[in-house]
């Protein structure tokens, strides 16, 4: 076989991405090269400048390339609420759904001891000073339903309690869209017990 | 939601590569940014170097960093043979199988006139003065096997059998580890006409 040494190269940083495998990469670079090669700078320059670009913003660490991101500085906002997720994305799809007013607290991360993320990698010092802020009502834990997730929310409620700080967790229950047949039982108790 | 130009550059560019919709292209993006910020510049050089480096075999037409690629100057190779394929991923999957030894002639395409792909577009002209070459004793077709890529090596058969040139095709019939009830049946048919 011919050793292209740029072709290999590419596939090799292709298969970085999430979800992309040897097969896809091959599919990805022989597609560039073929039919797309203007994709090719493009793509490399955005990821240059996304790269050099985009950091945390200073105040809940989600994705920004000014200090502040647009929603912290968005004086609009509901500043009662303060909405903490492990990640950009999981804020970026809150921001979607257009039905919160509030600010954010990123945590980039879950609690995960085994993996060596305590308290002080999610940044949860910072998250009970914001919390105390006078302005701040209430918490709303929109962390995964996951094991992890569970239990990040879990210590979160508990230190802010103690505080005195008042927090929520967002609502369990069956998606929109599905039918009971199909959803898992344990989604199926907790939309019973907690049914309104 | 937070106007992050360059977040929204870089998912739109990732969108360009084969199968990434929205979706993926976020999720690509998000999990570079907050997990893997070293494989960002990776690619970007990947990307550019590939896109500089990898031209087309003066010869063969595969993808060459050489003006001459590395089975076309690979003098030990079968030189009766000669192998037309419609794409360098095509000669790649070849290759790989390290059971054709001759040389290769890549289309870069294949007949579809609606696309105003016609025989000049393939290179068709080049292929019969190649195959006319005193060496060359058998032209094997092995473009796909869609319709499109039947009519390409129906077209190249009639031109060489004009020319006197012998050429076969690849052999159609059931795929090696597959179970006889799941082959589609224009297969099967063809596996019976083709038995031998």
């Amino acid at each position: 076989m011919p050793v292209l040494n740029s072709l290999d190269a590419l596939i090799e940083a292709l298969k970085r991405l999430p979800g992309v495998g040897q097969k896809s990469a091959q599919r990805m670079a022989y597609h560039l090269l073929q039919h797309d090669r203007l994709a090719m700078p493009r793509l490399a320059d955005a990821l240059t400048a996304a790269g050099e670009n985009i950091k945390h913003c200073e105040r809940c660490h989600t994705f920004s390339e000014a200090p502040i991101c647009g929603v912290c500085a968005d004086v609009e906002r509901d500043a009662r609420l303060l909405c903490v997720v492990e990640t950009p994305a999981d804020q970026a799809a809150l921001e979607r759904t257009a039905s919160y007013r509030g600010y954010y607290f990123v945590l980039l991360g879950r609690l995960s001891p085994l993996d060596g993320i305590g308290t002080r990698q999610i940044g949860a010092a910072e998250l009970l000073a914001r919390a105390a802020e006078e302005s701040v009502e209430e918490v709303i834990l929109a962390t995964s339903f996951t094991a992890e997730g569970e239990a990040t929310a879990h210590v979160l409620a508990e230190a802010l309690k103690a505080r005195g700080i008042k927090s929520t967790r967002l609502a369990r229950g069956v998606p929109v869209g599905s039918e009971l047949e199909y959803v898992d039982l344990g989604t199926i108790a907790h939309a019973l017990t907690d049914r309104r």
